[in-house]
């Protein structure tokens, strides 16, 4: 599922909408003599010709007086390359040796980025995960930044160079080659970011922005200007794949203005910041549908205390997240418990449910494969009253049912049948006004 | 050129020569609860079903008692790849990230063949250059190796683990990669196992040992047992890939004996190792054939004190080895001065020599690419007088023409026409009885 990244084809008439902030982006952008950081993904660097068109990025940015550590991801395919010949000479690889053999693409890459940017008369040298100190636990595949040299990195920069740094991987205290997981070095970036104080963090990418929602639904929709810490980590959790939800946490945490913008094109992108800089609050900022979602009922469960407990704890030891919980009210005390979870877990919740089956005493589980949850998103709700209920009637006006309902404080989300997902997220975007002008 | 490595399907006979020692290979071979350091080349790592045939290899061995320690390659065809890309950035790429890039293929054979020995049940640790402390000068390309953690490397294995260590690449000082130069896995097994005082370092390769000479040119060539590390230095020097001629001066600088073997065979191969373990020397261990030779010859250079002097200082500030060298008799005060550069030498020897043709005062300069040297090596040369008179009168007696002599201490090498190269080999050979017995 991909929401939120529109092609680049797409961009064009933005900062013109209705409900957009009107805001000082330039205020958070590099000034001149800033520190920048610059993550570029895979397919940003995905062949020869593609370093090529960054390094001239990365130069530019350079000549224009900035500092600049560079954060790459492996060439596009590598990393599943890599991964495949080690699944394919065993069922469960050693997870260390995994890492050291998947990071060797960010290792190429850097290389290559940087022969590139010398090519170009650019001082410039390659970091490693270990060179750059970048220090993690020891949970291969999936580690976690400790503590980053943001102090030697900077010593490194005042001697001219660009610093371009492998993404995703890490070392642990003994030495060994950690990685940080997919879409690690989104995390890479901020948390490098983070260390050495940068002034912005850019994530380029090959879409060019955050937008209020998939343009591939609604070709209407905007690129967002500018976005709070928190509408952004809803959007992500929601599926909008631009960003990882880590790297949006550690940004906000560090108040490190993040700048995603498309890696072809100089176009200003989308700023995400703090909620404090944005000048107008929006009240809705995007829409988003889940389609990835599966829906259990366990059926006339016994309606007595602690029965729910039964449910849901044997879940929560499987790691499994429950999203949307609805529980009907007793028919001759027994009540139907429904409740949502990602199409990735749903084979093994609906095993650990039925399990329980018996010992609960229920009558059984149904599992429904077709559902969507859309949602809306936007900091201006917790100060306006009325947008959750205009959101209901938008769908009601369309015939389309809402099976259930959750909120956070910035957040509505409906679950809805999985065929009227497209349309209503076409309702809520004009409902709420977030597209393009009309001519 | 391929010589003395000839392909498994030559090996047999072996051991019933006739100038062969007789010694005591066994006894320099592994003991019970040994240690040893295998290195594998780029062809035996080439694809994972190789990797799982090493990786069966070293599981014997490890199961065997024995404490192991891998020394890879990168998988064959990967550092060309790499290399190639850097080179189409750029004409002439930073090295010291053309390293970064280039290790990166030590490090997937490493991490693929770790995981497959793991798979195996055979605990074992992947060791990147830093990792294992392979500490080397900042020459990058073809850097030097200063010290390697040999007690660290010794506490890893007692853990109980093979330890799996990338070939071929190092670090500085300051924490960048270097890499030795081509072929340079040899000399990181080497380094290596004299660091933590291994028993043997085997070289496992695509042949099956050091042969008399190239079975390509004589089918009879015989796989010597056991050989000199000095033979072995002016073989190697003479164009036997087998062997990096710099892996060869460490083992014999640290006395380590080595074992150069087939990757995908049990037979004993080829032992380099101390003259004074060789029981009976051999006379004429074998004989090579160098095309890579090219004749330069200053014509009717005026015959003063220093003029010798004047054309080979350039060459020296060049870094051109030059090798055989004949000045003609004197006529009417000038002389004929002819020597030999090898072919990758010849352009630029031809350029400076050219240069100097007005300043001394020469005639002019020709060059002869269709020559070749042909040179029979062995320890027992010291102390048997007219071995060389031998060579010439079995050169002569077949209408060869010599038309250079060099000696050392232990080869003697005549320059010949090219065309002859092949049939003073196998005349050789056959002259000083180094072949399989008939039969």
């Amino acid at each position: 599922m991909q929401l939120f990244a529109s092609p680049s084809k797409y961009h064009g008439n933005e900062g013109r909408g209705v409900a957009v902030a009107p805001l000082n982006v330039a205020a958070i952008l590099r000034r001149p003599m800033s520190l920048v950081v610059q993550k570029y993904g895979g397919t940003s660097v995905g062949s020869l010709d593609r370093i090529r068109i960054v390094a001239e990025r990365v130069a530019d940015t350079y000549r224009e007086g900035h500092q600049v550590i560079v954060v790459v991801s492996a060439m596009a395919g590598e990393t599943d390359r890599l991964l495949s010949m080690g699944w394919e000479l065993s069922d469960g690889p050693a997870e260390r040796e995994m890492d050291v053999l998947v990071s060797s693409g960010e290792q190429v890459s850097a290389a290559l980025l940087a022969i590139q940017l010398n090519e170009l008369g650019v001082p410039a040298r390659s970091l490693l995960g270990h060179q750059a100190r970048i220090l993690t636990d020891n949970v291969h595949r999936k580690a976690r930044i400790r503590t980053i040299d943001g102090t030697g990195l900077r010593s490194s920069l005042e001697t001219g160079n660009v610093l371009v740094v492998a993404g995703f991987q890490g070392t642990d205290a003994y030495g060994n080659i950690t990685t940080l997981g997919r879409g690690g070095s989104d995390t890479s970036a901020v948390a490098i970011a983070a260390a050495v104080k940068a002034d912005v963090c850019e994530i380029c990418t090959d879409v060019d922005g955050v937008y209020t929602t998939d343009p591939g639904v609604c070709p209407n929709a905007r690129k967002i200007k500018c976005i709070s810490y928190e509408e952004m980590l809803e959007l992500s959790s929601l599926g909008a794949k631009v960003l990882q939800i880590r790297s949006v946490e550690l940004a906000m945490k560090h108040r490190m203005p993040l700048h995603v913008r498309s890696s072809f094109s100089k176009a200003e992108g989308t700023i995400v910041t703090d909620e404090e800089h944005l000048l107008e609050k929006v009240i809705v900022a995007g829409v988003a549908a889940d389609k990835k979602t599966v829906k259990l009922t366990v059926r006339a469960l016994p309606d007595h205390p602690g029965v729910v407990a039964s449910v849901f704890e044997p879940l929560a030891e499987a790691n499994i997240s429950v999203d949307m919980i609805i529980q009907n009210v007793s028919k001759e005390e027994h009540t139907d418990l429904t409740f949502t979870v990602s199409r990735e877990d749903a084979d093994r919740a609906e095993r650990i449910v039925k399990d329980l089956v018996e010992s609960v005493d229920a009558e059984g589980v149904v599992r429904d494969d077709a559902v969507a949850k859309v949602s809306i998103v936007g900091v201006g709700m917790r100060n306006h009253a009325g947008i959750a209920a205009r959101m209901f009637r938008l769908l009601a006006d369309n015939d389309i049912n809402i099976e259930a309902i959750s909120t956070s404080e910035i957040k509505t989300s409906c679950l809805i049948e999985a065929e009227h997902a497209d349309r209503a997220v076409a309702v809520l975007h004009d409902g709420f006004a977030l597209g393009k002008p009309a001519g």
